[in-house]
């Protein structure tokens, strides 16, 4: 019976325990959810885990678990631990709010690299009426996007609305509409040469690690712009740095960072060229979350499948 | 001849009008160029003059001049001259490019107040790692369009393209793909009554002096948000200050003030939900507007009919 389901939760502090809990109280009053480490808590009770980063060869531990649930887009903390009990499934926090949400994250971002936001932003901060006029539309500035799965696709569909020329680049060839798709190693450069706004949506997989370098951002028009929005370890954030300080990237909006958060003091924080903003962009509230959660939670027990699976094998 | 036609300009400075003649040297080879203040130009030798903000009289006194051209998208500054000689017809600056560039700044705007910007841009200026979740997504923030022109239905279309509902008043009913039109004085409330961020793009005229006032913000939801990218003489900027502090106004982006540029000191400038852009929403290059100049001349001496004419008994 669903009222003697227990879930665990490990995603951020106790404060955002206490929301997880409020939502799921709403959503489904008959699951039990404690905290990760709620010494009352025995492993042999645990139905459920909801989890960001759990420590390596806890989820192994729990005899009963029957199905592992990523707190946010990304399951590499997870998957990080080599003691994973790779019979229980594991299902990424896939919602259309992450997606949606992801997408205008990336349209505030062109359109802040467009306009010169951080010009204006740091022209606000000194009281100073500055003036000018940037140089480019939309529709003379083409975006590229690294990854073209639903969010990429989606993120894509909203830049052209805007009236972004948007073309793509993934593993394999896909079919968006209005988005020239490039594909695989031999066509990456030819992707990068075309690029003025770049943004990477790729999944964290070991061959995306450090996908955003000084050789790829070197491929790219002098003066173009970079947005950071996918995963912090797909960036070597000294090579960006270094792109925007000798003028290689024009300018960049960067959300996510490894490690997070990003260092204080960190030079990136004043770049004149750079928005720095706190992983903000695609996490979905942790009501959209929990409800996506409980919705899988209900399907299971009618002995339904579940959604977005995470495929070891290809790693995403 | 063309090469013996005269052009005065009056708008920007010193740099701006070597700019103005750096672009119609290449445009209008045979066009002669000059400030509106040279000293060696008489009055009866000109033939066409581009201003933004004539001093009144000077138009009635060029006895040759054949058209008057508004050098941004609001010719009010030509019209207050009491003594502008109504037989001359008066160009306004509307071109494609500068209807683009207002979308492009509504839809940053939006997604500004959308995600809170304001907030991360502070939090960046002080180098805080700030993550919070914003409460909504595009679908579900109704923007208000006030003036459902050319701009307002361009604007709306781009709204829409990512993702926002879109509504729009005007004074007459309107036929835009997509957008609920409210219409005239009685349906003004029940317009603002469904409007979650409210932009105006109205003409300025006399009727839309201060329209943007406490009891205009008054009509919105609680916690409404503000785009004031129109003209600077609709707004009440106090209005707009004391909604913002008690809460009625959930954030503001203002690029138009009046007047301009706003006071240095002046407490929007540091107000924790206000962002402050320096006029910069539509204005296209100046090459933008010289080319649109230079071809209504060429037209013009083709005998052709004047593009974007103003109409004095309408007021836009």
């Amino acid at each position: 019976m669903s009222s003697q389901r227990l879930m665990v939760v490990k995603s951020g502090g106790e404060e955002a325990f206490a929301e997880w809990r409020a939502c799921f109280g709403s959503l489904s009053p008959g699951l039990r959810v404690r905290t990760w480490t709620d010494p009352e808590v025995r492993a042999e009770e645990i139905d459920y885990a909801l989890v960001w980063d759990p420590e390596p060869g806890r989820l192994a531990a729990m005899p009963r678990l029957r199905v592992v649930f990523g707190s946010g887009a990304g399951v590499d903390g997870i998957v990080a631990d080599p003691a994973y009990p790779l019979h229980i499934p594991l299902v990424r926090m896939s919602i259309p709010e992450a997606t949606e949400r992801m997408g205008e994250y990336c349209c505030w971002a062109a359109l802040s690299l467009l306009k010169d936001a951080r010009r204006m932003a740091i022209a606000q901060a000194a009281g100073r009426w500055e003036d000018f006029e940037p140089p480019y539309r939309a529709s003379q500035r083409t975006i590229g996007i690294m990854g073209l799965g639903n969010m990429g696709a989606r993120t894509a569909a909203m830049l052209q609305g805007i009236g972004f020329p948007v073309i793509g680049w993934s593993r394999g060839r896909k079919s968006v509409p209005g988005v020239e798709s490039f594909a695989g190693a031999a066509e990456l450069d030819a992707f990068l040469a075309r690029t003025d706004i770049l943004i990477c949506l790729l999944p964290a997989t070991p061959e995306t690690r450090h996908i955003i370098s000084a050789a790829t951002l070197a491929k790219l028009p002098r003066g173009a712009g970079y947005i950071g929005a996918g995963r912090g370890m797909q960036q070597k954030l000294d090579d960006i740095l270094a792109a925007l300080d000798d003028g290689q990237l024009g300018g960049a909006v960067l959300d996510v960072f490894e490690p997070e958060p990003l260092a204080p003091g960190h030079p990136l924080w004043s770049h004149p060229r750079c928005t720095v903003t706190a992983h903000v962009a695609s996490l979905p509230s942790r009501m959209e979350r929990a409800a996506a959660v409980a919705a899988a939670i209900a399907a299971h027990e009618r002995g339904e499948p579940l959604p977005n699976l995470f495929d070891h094998a290809k790693g995403y």
